[in-house]
């Protein structure tokens, strides 16, 4: 995180005269923030600028993907009273909102460990703004995730499926692409993932597709012998309800928008000791 | 939403070069937005700016805070196919989210409805960045945005009344604060929500009190015939568990993070129809 | 101030290429800010965010508010050389101005206080760009900062008064508006304060009305019993001509935009001393 | 002035939920700015820039500069009455500030008229942020606008010429500056004066010298037969009070930063017509 | 572009009192952008940025990369003097700088393309701030625009491999980067070279390979049977002297940093023609 | 550099999440840059700006201006591995960029300088958003930066004259602009630098001039016996072909589009030691 969005977050919450932290006069005082609930950290070091920009000490024993009991103690603070207060909400919406996504991911991870080594993925459905620091909470939980942005790999969606064809459609995306990107190709049947893959897609990615209809598809796909380099994603419709299933059809990458947009905050809180 | 905000989102989501926009020739086209959820709406206005940036035409019947069925058309569109797959991502990731809140806000003022006029409030549980929206969100579904930042209104914590007593705490508020704005006071007990009438405070908020201890607080601020301006507010811990109780007690405003910070996206789509 | 508001300043000043401040080489000196002026100070805080982005030590026995005489040393600086020429002029710009209100300002309350405990406030009147250091330059002043913009408190002027009429104006104020924030209502009569207290109006506000209607109209509101909450300001052509006679009329506010517009630059100088 | 410092004087006085003005409905509305006292306008331009921002038809029969007496209509509005109430008092705040300095300008201007050509010029005394409209409103009262910054340039001021001597000091400017940038240098008696002459200076600026000093001065350069393009300009301690004075001693420049900095804002309003 | 770099650039150029293009009255006026020298196009949509910007109507017969020949009409312009004066070096100073890095790589990629497929890319030795349009130039040119930047794609570097090893660089890498990522590896041998191939790299960089050892490796690689989809780059010490020898060697991609950072710019001349 | 230009610029090369960077855990090491080429050194204070940020410790021998040969010590480097992997491209690629100007800066210097004094000027075919650097690095290779921006001095150009004729250009100028401001006239003939030495401009650019005729103008003037402090310019179509005649004309400035634009960046390079 940059400095000026250090600031930029500071004076969404701070506005222009912040009263209420001045009420009682400035300090060197002690605090905690804790975890009222069990769950895998993230943002960690996002709350470290928020400390450094305000001069504030901040120790923890924890790092980034730590998952932690109800109760552990995040972090030790020392420094200004005010600094503190003036910290303390932007951090913990910091904190709540991204530890709620590694949570999330991390037990969406877990459930699929149970089963293979199939990556969970986020996607491009992420809080305006906050890309980054959301994408990097999955990361946290065990999740890949997937695409930053447009340029970062050449998506040929269901659009331009009907438009062109799955051929001339990779073969354009080919010619436009950099050859450091990879291109990849949503279809919706084991035929159109035969296509793709004698096309030479780098991924192809199951949109929609019921777990049989994907594991008829994966034995597709390896009886056609398609070179082992090509990963295999499934999305759309998948959640906790039907993530078991999908996590036994073999395929490389399961991707969830859920576990960014249906996380819920975690409780966390930060006490005066002091 | 400013001219520079939306210069921002768009960049977040397209980066430096969005091949997969442009891999079908650019031509005009129509498009529709609609939900796949019952749902109440909000964040209309920030998606007519991005259409508006991207010179897509965009019509809608509805107006922010409308409650709408599964299925319902929230905008028409017309325009580059390029531009209204680049606007695609963001404008959806802002309806999702926003109706998301304002949807759950709107379920909660209607529980309370049954029984009072009592007014929903958010808190400052806001994801940082995104704060102005979300409150407006929160207004669309009925409820009340409650402080937009720390310079807003003067709150004063338990932290303060801890170290300065009521009296002297809500005396040096007022003489620190501006006429303008009003003088929260946060207590844990009937005595002090007393004490902060007496001394002259413009809200009382009950924090985390039983919805009994909130009747009988409500009962003995009657019998002290405060005065009417007063504002009783509850908080902590409320939930859609225990709503319809607090709902009962006749408090002023029953504030929640959980509106924002426990809302889950709705599921909005863009089709293509040309 | 953000770092990058002291940047923007900065830069303003210096341009691309300051020669005049490498003319001599750069080494360890010494200077001082002090006043040619008997003043109020405001700013110091400002002051000292240069010289901490330009690694200038800088110290002063003062604070914000304080009143001094003619010659007093407001800020002993240690510094490069260079370092201290690229603060001086930007650092003397904003002690001259914001001195310049704080004193006017600190002149106008002690008038006030001969009569009376009424507050001065001053109006949305300020130069763009600068209303957050001007509003502290009135608090340094012992004034009051009134609401910092538009979304602070409801104002409800004659032009709505004439097209809603007092009561549905209010009423609809009242529901558009979150329950934290007040409700000020402009009027021009003695009958107008009456209905805009009988409909619960926070903040009554006499627009230009000639001190002996005030008293008129204070002793109306009190014979109609209307609640102490309610504030009583007054303002519009309000100058150190009246104030006196204003200031005996007993009125809670006298908000005078001509605090901030008509105060002239204090004349403060920085002098190397080594 | 960009569209981004457009956005952000908006914002500086909206706020984020500027109930006021959306308290009546929205109606295509007609309104006139017009001023309470006689003054020379000055950004108009600027003014434009908000109105065209926000879709107001905005009107002037004015150019920058003109001098208009009390009661003069400077812009006919016509648009949306929400738009209106927002560019209201920034719009306001910037004409009575930059209409203020036009027109101290302009006064001291025909003052000097009176006598001579000489020119009347600012200083880098300007309120941080708003250098470029101040100075532009000199401009505006017929007054120059010396340097916009220190890179504008090169400037030896007494504490250069004490360390290092005229000579050498002029020198080291003419070797560190571009051959397109001026070299003024500063001077506090008859013989430095001759001495900068002689070494070559292009501007050279009698500083705090009394008006018979500097008559003796000009006459000391006339008869050393100083190069015709040599500009002489006088600084410090000019006032109305002795403006007269230093208008006949024959200098080229006088430069007054109390032409911004003692300047008061112009009283100019806004009214709805329909 | 965004507007805000519209503005910042125009900024960069204008200052804040552009006399030099407001001395003649403002009219409507005709121009054209016309090429000196043969050079292939880029930075059109640039150059349209501006010209919307400031209201110039501009029409152009050529896209983005076509080849045109000395004394071509680049853009036919139509508007105001003082706009046109205004956008002139500004879109001069892009057009000469992109068409220089298009020209000179379209030439690469012709050399190149006497000989085989193998596409001509650039690297990150790219003009700070300028990465996006210079990248876009070189796609102009014929050329491939490599990683825009760390996160894009992991790059294992000769200091990876001393530290780690081939085979746990690319573990490690494999399991820190998204799926959606491509894994490079720099090597300096021909066995290196099997090995990362053996290790699933997806991209080989042949750092600093003489043409004849290119050669052999990828013999080596032939022989090893290397899955067809890997890319084989080289990279270093590539100029116009050996381009063609590196052209012959069959790689996949030749990666040349001198088609950015040793391009001289396109002489291109604006004319006003009425 | 401004701090917030540093992120800028590290942001685009760095991306979101650079992989790369942290493949290998994170130590203190030991590195140096150094050139593989003899250069004149610039940026050496924006790669420092660079080091402060990321908290690397930086040493070098050197200053801004030096002259180096190939495989001098540019700087020694300590610091954590990841900051250095960080800093390397972005530090790389300004001094490359940089030193290349300086480089070509200083030929052109000492070529001239085999025959006069003449300066050697850069002009503003800059490339943009890096102006300030790239003059800053022309002063470094002992060149003269010229105007940095349209309103730094006031030239009139062979447009103005058509329109306007010499004198009245001249006149309007003179008017426009502040006395701080040089007036520069471009000619093309030796009876236009009469007449523009004739009323009053400071600086004379003969433009597109052949030595020999460059040669007889300056005589003209001579017998004109125009004043000494008029500065001669010439301009347009030099280069290293021709440079040393146009040396010889006496003139007093040379300036060359060419040392910014047509400058190849200088090779060097980072290696860690440790």
């Amino acid at each position: 995180m940059l400095r000026s969005d250090v600031e930029y977050y500071l004076r969404e919450d701070l506005g222009y005269n912040d009263i209420s932290c001045t009420l009682v006069p400035d300090r060197e005082v002690r605090a905690v923030i804790f975890t009222k609930e069990d769950c895998t950290l993230a943002g960690l070091d996002i709350a470290m600028e928020f400390f450094n920009y305000l001069g504030i000490l901040a120790e923890t024993e924890y790092k980034q993907g730590d998952t932690v009991k109800k109760g552990s103690r995040i972090f030790s603070l020392r420094g200004s009273s005010v600094s503190i207060l003036r910290s303390e909400r932007v951090v913990l919406n910091f904190l709540g909102h991204l530890c709620g996504i590694a949570t999330l991911t991390r037990s969406c991870v877990d459930t699929v460990r149970k089963f293979s080594d199939t990556k969970v993925a986020c996607t491009r459905k992420t809080t305006p703004g906050l890309r980054e620091y959301e994408k990097k909470a999955v990361i946290a939980g065990g999740g890949d995730p997937h695409r930053f942005n447009l340029s970062d790999a050449v998506m040929i969606k269901d659009n331009h499926v009907k438009m062109m064809g799955i051929e001339s459609a990779i073969e354009s995306a080919r010619k436009k692409a950099s050859f450091t990107q990879k291109i990849e190709v949503e279809v919706e049947s084991t035929d159109d993932a035969l296509l793709a893959a004698g096309f030479g897609a780098d991924i192809i990615m199951l949109d929609n597709m019921a777990p049989a209809t994907v594991i008829k598809t994966m034995e597709a796909l390896r009886k056609a012998s398609v070179p082992e380099h090509i990963i295999i994603e499934v999305s759309g419709g998948i959640g906790p309800g039907n993530l078991e299933e999908y996590a036994k059809t073999g395929v490389d990458v399961i991707s969830m928008g859920s576990i960014i947009h249906q996380a819920r905050w975690v409780d966390i809180s930060l006490e005066f000791t002091s």
